[in-house]
């Protein structure tokens, strides 16, 4: 039965290897949402399907279910009301230690199949997934669908092609002949099983639940571990609705549903910490803060732990030929999702001096109101701005808004923008501040907040951002410059550094969007991440080989 | 010029790729010390080379020396009298890491190029490096040859394959061109660069200084890592003369040799803490004890630490057709090099009522009796018995084995055999025990000392091994049964506790012995072991991926 879903999708495994390795444009699951594609229906579908889990129980049949746990809030100014089964933590991973060897021992083909199949089947739902990740995020419609959907979809692909070929990379069964000169050869048949760590832990993040969170959770599901998905509380449905699934699929094919389940927290009752202590959790993937990112590498020391991390992430201007698309891109990238993307940029590095374009010198405040005016008039129209913008997802970030907002070198203010509709919306567009000293801007100031910084000359931006990067993280960084020999020291920075950097963006890429199959999100050698989404590296520690020899 | 090292060795690359992949019997460097491989004058060269070095300074011109060190004693009964240069650690790892980046930004090619042609030129020099084994860790010359040798150069090489075939996964240059319907497509040049994480520490082991020193060398030297290499005091000259040829190959192709330098210390004054604190210091490979093994591991945070510690490993009988075979095969494997492999096993469980075998029922005290004296006559003729026990290399072991052998639950006495030419030999046999409780033989007895353990019957057994293992750690496990239940829940067991299984070893392949490109050495998921020699696990993350991208 289970083979016949790896045949089934072999053709996309294969397609999704092929993209990994040549790293040419590639993607399994569509990014439009247009009708043509999803079907006439599936908008409509989608909203019904999200609409029908408001104000309800999201049931979910796993051990150590004590009672319910749950109070979601839409940016876009509603609560959820749902609720999910609450977890007791030790009941729930005895349990699953208890019964996960069912799934160690299925084959690499089997377990594969079925991933593909759950990814399938996420992606025929990406409407409904668009509507619960647009109301607990905040994204706007559009971002919910695509990073929320497809995007996520193939991020989890990628994760299980690598894990994939690493696995056969090593023969289930090798005859070993040894020759012995005039006597008879040796001769050895030898198994080789993966094997995996365990149980896998998966703690979500609210601004991106799913496309944070897949990579990880199909990583170690498809090298054969239990995964145990913890969401942020602000972020639960998408991740509950991608469970479901899952547990779905592994019943269908004969698993016990258990292999992956749901551990639902409050910020009053967190368990993140509890679950991460567990001994018999052997992998961890974080996406979040500094702070619980660090401790959980600090303490859970039984588990490998994949972490993504704060960062500062910094663009630098040097000159440009193309002023305009420069302006209108960095405009965009500030304004999408409210910055509220580990990606986004923070820090824009501009010599004092000015910069030279295609008309002539501008001067250091001549670049920065060009900025401010861009950002602006791109987000002028109300309905254009809320479309770009989405909401804010945290109370943290409105208050970190209105406090630096406050402040006296502020260059650009931020604006709050009505939404038909959704009168307690909370859309905010992006606060552009001047920097003053290195101090002010070291830090990750999560959100629609960034600094425009006067350097002494872009010699001087690309040491601060060297040491920006070694110091305080980056996942992405970008240049504009008209010299080679400026993005040739721009690309030395990146690697001693170790951030990805893009070159003179100035249409329709931004610096921090990534494509699956092509773009590595994050290096893994900053301390924004400690691993790639995805490489061999973020998978191959995730099961060992255990072999038997005998002779035959 | 590297450019041709690479196509020199590209078949013997190619070769090795294709044995990792299909684990069959492969090896690139020919363990027969025979004269129509090596050439006639081979031997005698290679002795009067390591006779050369004795009681003269090694000199290594590389930064940081402030004066001499080194007192190693040849486990055959003489001082070796060779001195190396004593390091100041801050002023090596400063000056390494200020001139490492040639080397990082050398082509995947070149390096592979480079570590190719010095496992060649390592493997040209075999029996010098045998002397040198020999004399430091007291192996048979034969051992030390081939272990020291052969094995360890295909180990090393073995290594160089998975990380190559790794960092070429990823194309240098990848043309990604995303279609926009009615528009032009979106098209880019992306760059993906090989970053190295930093400085690689090797931390050697006097018992095997090249064989399990070489996966890591190679490992972090090919995928572009400076290498610090810190012998054990006891074992230094073969990682020096490693060192050199290192040094020799980086410099004629035009590399700073100091990309491979030599730490040496003394008991008395360690340098492994503060080298492995160090700051650039970010990969580091040991093997040795678990107290350091688990000090690097807590402390080192800095760094990604790969460690091979202590263990205690099993080998479970049941029932054989093959008696005589079995307990041949089992005294030789407790006799090789006096049991100090970190393979052999320590405690061997018989059920209490005996076992079937092709001659009818034998008692528990007759298999035990058996054992012991197939042990004896092993070792019975001196000349013999030297050629297979080579010697004890450390005091420790030496004061081990005096202690347990004043018990009064020896069944098998250790002897001291004489050794013609050498005496002050420590050639000892081995000691066999009775197990009276399981605290008597949970921890490792490192050396000859192994213990034979009542059980109630196998399933006993099985229970008792897969918790030791679990608990205690273990390189190698060994099973004799003739039942396929019984080998199959063997072979579960070896699964979930995470340890490569034997079944019936009973002719010329002994349980503490690993083919390199078929035989994984060590799981790197039970406590003896963090990572295996070699898989993807192993290399994957001693390099980030740095990628940069455009419009074009």
């Amino acid at each position: 039965m289970s083979q016949s879903l790896f045949e089934r999708h072999k053709d996309t495994l294969d397609r999704a290897v092929n993209a990994s390795r040549t790293r040419e444009y590639w993607t399994a699951y569509p990014e439009s949402p247009s009708p043509r594609v999803y079907g006439e229906e599936a908008n409509k579908d989608g909203e019904a399907a999200f609409k029908a889990y408001l104000n309800k129980n999201f049931e979910i049949d796993q051990p150590g279910t004590i009672g319910t746990a749950g109070s979601e809030k839409s940016p876009y100014g509603f609560d959820l009301g749902i609720t999910y089964p609450k977890v007791d933590v030790a009941v729930l991973v005895t349990e699953v230690e208890a019964l996960r060897q069912g799934w160690a021992k299925a084959s690499i083909e089997q377990r594969a199949g079925i991933c593909l199949e759950i990814l399938h089947r996420i992606n025929k739902r990406s409407f409904e997934m668009a509507f619960a990740v647009m109301h607990t995020t905040g994204q706007a419609f559009m971002m919910a669908f695509q990073a929320g959907g497809p995007h996520a979809q193939d991020r989890g692909l990628e994760a299980v092609v690598y894990a994939y070929e690493d696995m056969v990379r090593t023969p289930a069964v090798a005859r070993w002949e040894k020759p012995q000169g005039k006597r008879d050869p040796i001769v050895m048949e030898k198994h080789f099983t993966v094997v995996p760590r365990g149980i896998g832990l998966v703690i979500g993040c609210s601004t991106f639940p799913t496309w944070n969170s897949y990579p990880g959770l199909f990583a170690s599901l498809v090298t054969g571990n239990a995964v145990i998905v913890k969401p942020h509380p602000g972020g639960i449905l998408p991740l509950a609705i991608t469970v479901e699934i899952c547990r779905d699929v592994l019943k269908e094919e004969g698993f016990n549903p258990n292999i992956v389940t749901l551990a639902v927290d409050s910020a009053d009752a967190p368990l993140a910490k509890d679950l991460a202590l567990r001994p018999e959790v052997k992998l961890i993937d974080f996406t979040g803060s500094t702070g619980f990112g660090n401790w959980l590498e600090d303490n859970a020391r039984q588990a490998l732990v994949y972490t993504e991390k704060a960062g500062v992430n910094c663009v630098i201007i040097d000159s440009t030929d193309n002023f305009r698309g420069m302006i209108g891109n960095l405009s965009f990238t500030l304004s999408l999702y409210s910055g509220q993307m580990c990606t986004t940029p923070q820090n824009i590095f501009i010599p004092e001096g000015g910069i030279e374009t295609e008309d002539g010198h501008k001067s250091f405040d001549e670049v920065v109101a060009a900025l401010a005016t861009g950002v602006e008039k791109l987000n002028g129209d109300d309905a254009r701005a809320c479309a770009i913008l989405g909401a804010i997802q945290s109370e943290a970030t409105l208050a970190r808004l209105e406090k630096y907002g406050a402040g006296d070198n502020v260059v650009l203010a931020s604006r709050s923008v009505p939404m038909e509709g959704f009168e307690n919306a909370t859309i905010r567009t992006p606060l552009i501040l001047k920097a003053t000293d290195e101090s002010s801007y070291a830090a990750e100031l999560f959100g629609p907040i960034s600094y425009v910084v006067a350097s002494k000359n872009t010699a001087d931006s690309l040491e601060i951002v060297e040491n920006s990067v070694k110091n305080n993280g980056a996942i992405s960084f970008g240049i504009y410059s008209t010299s080679e020999d400026i993005l040739d020291s721009a690309e030395d920075v990146a690697c001693r550094s170790g951030v990805a950097v893009s070159f003179n963006l100035t249409g329709g890429v931004y610096v921090n969007q990534t494509a699956a199959f092509s773009d590595f999100h994050a290096t893994g050698c900053n301390p924004a991440a400690n691993a790639a989404l995805s490489d061999t590296a973020y998978v191959s520690n995730r099961y060992r080989v255990v072999q038997s020899r005998k002779h035959i």
